[in-house]
């Protein structure tokens, strides 16, 4: 809409410079309006997206919480408000400006620390917000992993290297345009395509799990989860309520993880139908996201009846959040078909993967590095085989006929860097989280006493058992037997 | 907007083709940017506000949660998680092409399956995300109406057929501008009106309800719910936590779903001041849902209290559930002060439906059949009785002069549609999952043995007790009787 | 965009007053266009910020649920969803109109009763929803204070009072246009400046928070509080899961409270960047309210480890809290890294608050008191001491040359407005709900019998426990003693 007064002055004839700057003014106050309204839409889009990413961590801490035993869950619940607070101060202080900080080499950022020439026209505050809430989920993973046997001041110390550098040059490298395997670079693609990981099933869940991989495997088996005789037990959460609480609270907070990806939603696409623009693409992917998690919550419903025989609902929750994490790389770029198979499939690898874990005697309390790590690869995988042409196409718009899915027709390029990207994740995190993980291990850091693990952290370490539910002060209670008295008369029998 | 070069060529005299083509270009350019800005914004409005009613069936996960026996909690959340996904899959399969497919005849669409042709100038995504979430809830409601005693098989069967079949259709004929019953339609009116069912008393509280009070009605009372002298005994659920967290994540989503399925926000009013608009409607429809529910929260209150004695918290849940199922219908179209009659009138119902639902020996363990069958058909009513002149032609205006409320002056050709929608929604919904309960009874596919159902289905279908607040590796529990009498036998170590 | 069409004649030349109609209507159509966008992205992001207000009344709702003993579990809910239910109500036929009604004089409003006049150039509906979410907030924080030991009868007297005039007299003193010490005033300033009390770290969490302590002052301690030698018994809540999901939803919600303080996103501003417009101020204002929440969750966590020897997550969702509550009246006009400041003093000023309590034997089964009145009188008096010069005259901008924050270099004027706000609410509030507190305390209307507060007001009052875990009517645990051995050994006094 730029109106060059001389331009027009010039068409509608002599002396009409006037008139000219009269049009034109308007046209630039239109035109104004126009551009305070996208900034406007797309901050809102994009703020109250980084809230739904922010309840996941809400979903984290009532998944963990119930996945875990009564024992251990008020340890488990503080690291998950402790990884939201110190995430949110180290993310601000230095993890932001390793990530995104602009200009930068391919490797790590190095500008935009706490805050510093915020706004720009490159970011706004409502970005920090949101990749923080990115930051921070990355590390609740972890967590899990780790859950019921660690030391809280390793935990702390994991938490703010994980969000504060790990995770933050992971994402330099994939999604700033900085990044060496971006796919938003416009020249010197890796393999001429880059990595496409929309929304992080490497970046995100592969970092989480597999940090969580190193720290379960150096703290080894919780006391009692493989038996004497090396026969597995299964240390069963103390609440399928919270199990489904979380799950439920995630899946919800997907719905800003992998939309809100896109940052911007007032952007129509050139040469297609007006009502065809990122808006459609944004509900494309609430779709795929969607249908992802459903089939993968199915698949594991039957299957798991097929080898345990009973309806495990809690497998059922870890089978549809093994189905989004997976379908969180491609989940902009698939058809939504293809996000069937996506879900179907995830949920046949994590079945594996949990088979595996119980073979080599792997415990991971919340089956993160399985769910995160596992279907987060099958994830990474899956987009290169299965990304469209027409969508790579529309939402990496910075060069013209990129490489796209295997399977759809596409070359093998994005498959290779798509290899490439599981191989340095893996790499990287392992070389980072790997021997801090085994530092705090010499250190007698990391694991707590098995007296103290038997006890259950929250008696030792927290200050009490996080549930009451018949009170001490009762004076009915003090002699005898405890809870035989609760009721005010045996003609009551609703209550206990 | 819309400017024609010759026409402004014309008007700006000789030789000025150039300069009418330099403005034109312009402001072409500007409508394409207001429409541009029309899809996003209202596809930002539609993405959040389906995300919000996503939101309800977690909301309905935990209040059913709540509301059994701890011995049942598994089972019922497992129910609520795959209304989710499996309806996710069937209405993408068949569901929404059967609802909303067009074109089509007045009874099902039959476009639009799997997600055909889509987007389009007619639907985008987020609108069929929206009504997705939709299609779940009914699903839902029918789920807590036959709590605690159905076997799991048949709960898939019936579900799937809803949530793909009976509901579609039901949507259809007062949803879809095709449908026969539609307020939306252009011409051949119903009473030459059609009905006014804005967000779904009738299309989603009524059908889950009567589908519920079926499936309660041919498998019986729970046992032990009617004593041997057919004295009533409340058989309380387990956590008036998990019912208030349950009741307040439905109010919450309740504001996605009436106020949401305006659909669009950015379209201004013609011919009314420019504040006033779409957005006014859309936030006199949040206010009216929540004036109809705190109404009818206090009313039950005091009802209950006088009635009972005491003052219970669970019970006024139930009757702001009732209050909001009952406005849900009318929101848009009714002013905030019939909101509060709404409400009023919706407790008083609910306390009928109960008081005969407990004469008839009716056991709904959610009281679902009687909050949302009932409210829902009262909102039906009232919609007929209160709908105001001004919002019906404002919120409905495919057609001038529409009929509106009774009691508004507006004659008594809306009450006459809204009767026939009443008695066809009951008439369908029985015809069609009343056989279907019944061949599963038949079948003995619908309820689980007395045994079983002593046991609770949690022990013995789905794996375990869905709580262990104390745990059996405790060494301190070792001695003595830990626990070992909650389980129905010791051999089954995965519960506690 | 304004376009006269006769000076556009005039400039275009003779005979051009059609030509300049033409483009003059299109200007006015794109004019117009502009203008429903601004209502329709503004009520969008005002109305999900309402429905994010909102669901802080789930999280107190779940906060003080489980930070009451299980045998007040039921009560304390209830009086959770009443004051978002009769505070509905009160607010809408009374509390609006005293808090907005327009025109008025300074004291007090006297228009808008019932939604008398609605929607007008100065409200939409969508305003009153947003207030009425706040309203609630304020009975909501009273309720912590004199939990577990009031009547219900005064609880409703209590909350409809403070919802239907304490508070709203309280916010149209400091937010409505026409109140005598509001910064929004474009003449007669108070000391030429106002009261920045953004989104009411005074006007909400004072008020909510001194209510409470003159109720709990008055009732006195709950039973077994303070020891027979005087010595401090804590009576620990029922339920960290619950406290940790309450803290998490309030976190999430006050997302709305803060930045939705703006009421309007789509605000270029004059005389800067493109890019930077009231969206940056919006997501500012998140940041600042999560860096602050984050850096008082953290110093209470190290705090409190120091103090009491283990890390304490309630105390910790305390501070978070906290953190929050000081943030909100600057949130919008102060840099991230004071946020760092505010946050960690206000960690300590709930730490000596508490401290002071149990000096004084003051109880609190929420630390309402301390948490919102302490926090958030210092979040007042940090707003005049780090308001930047640059963000008040952005926010504030009715008149020039404001007065800043005494740290920043803006002198004291602001500071003695903020002194001025502290003293007018603890007197505004301390005159009205002190003596209500005692009229009820009086008529004996006010606290349990001792009888009732042992037994719990579950049993007494409100028709049972509100958790039943394992059922009566397993023929398992007919006899013998049900549960009275679950305990592992009476020496661990906190669990069970």
């Amino acid at each position: 809409m730029a109106c060059p007064v001389d331009e027009l002055a010039r068409l509608l004839g002599p002396n009409s410079t006037a008139a000219a700057s009269f049009i034109c003014d308007r046209f630039t106050a239109a035109s104004d309006n126009f551009t305070a309204t996208q900034y406007a839409v797309d901050n809102t889009y994009l703020l109250f997206s980084a809230y739904l990413v922010f309840a996941m961590q809400l979903g984290f801490a009532m998944l963990c919480a119930g996945s875990v035993r009564a024992k251990n869950t008020m340890n488990i619940m503080l690291t998950n408000v402790l990884d939201a607070a110190a995430g949110g101060l180290f993310y601000y202080m230095f993890g932001f400006a390793f990530a995104f900080g602009t200009p930068s080499n391919g490797f790590i950022g190095r500008h935009n620390f706490a805050l510093g020439s915020f706004p720009s026209s490159n970011f706004d505050y409502s970005y920090f917000l949101y990749q923080w809430a990115f930051a921070i989920a990355a590390a609740g993973i972890t967590s899990g992993s780790i859950a019921e046997r660690t030391q809280f001041v390793a935990y702390l110390i994991y938490s703010s290297f994980l969000t504060g550098f790990v995770y933050p040059v992971v994402s330099h490298w994939f999604w700033s345009p900085d990044g060496w395997a971006s796919a938003a670079k416009s020249s010197d693609l890796l393999f001429g395509s880059g990595v496409i990981d929309f929304a992080g099933s490497g970046v995100v869940h592969m970092v989480g799990g597999i940090a969580g991989l190193w720290g379960a495997l150096i703290e080894g088996p919780r006391i009692g989860r493989f038996g004497g005789s090396g026969r597995s037990v299964a240390l069963r959460g103390h609440s399928a309520s919270l199990v489904v609480l979380g799950t439920f609270l995630l899946w919800f907070g997907w719905y800003g993880f992998n939309p809100g990806s896109f940052a911007k939603i007032l952007a129509p696409y050139p040469d297609s139908d007006a009502y065809y623009g990122q808006w459609s693409a944004i509900g494309r992917t609430a779709v795929t996201t969607t249908l992802s998690g459903c089939t993968a919550a199915l698949t594991t419903l039957f299957g798991k009846r097929v080898m345990s025989g009973h309806w495990n609902v809690t497998d059922v929750c870890n089978g549809l959040l093994g189905g989004l994490a997976a379908i969180t790389a491609s989940c902009s770029v698939v058809e939504p078909w293809a996000a069937v198979i996506c879900g179907f499939v995830a949920s046949l690898v994590l079945m594996g993967c949990n088979k595996l874990a119980e073979k080599l005697k792997y415990d991971d309390p919340l089956e993160a590095a399985q769910l995160h790590g596992g279907c987060g690869m099958w994830g990474v995988i899956f987009t290169a085989l299965f990304a469209s042409e027409k969508y790579v196409a529309e939402v990496y718009p910075s060069v013209a006929n990129r490489p796209y899915g295997l399977f759809m027709g596409g070359g093998g390029r994005l498959l290779a860097a798509h290899l490439v990207q599981v191989v340095v994740i893996v790499g990287w995190v392992s070389a980072t989280m790997g021997p801090l993980f085994y530092i705090l291990h010499k250190l007698k850091l990391l694991r707590i006493s098995a007296e103290d693990e038997l006890a259950g952290m929250d008696l030792t370490r927290h200050g009490g058992f996080a549930y009451a539910y018949h009170d001490q002060d009762d004076p009915d209670q003090k002699g005898g037997f405890p809870l035989s008295r609760v009721e005010p008369a045996a003609t009551t029998p609703q209550s206990v």
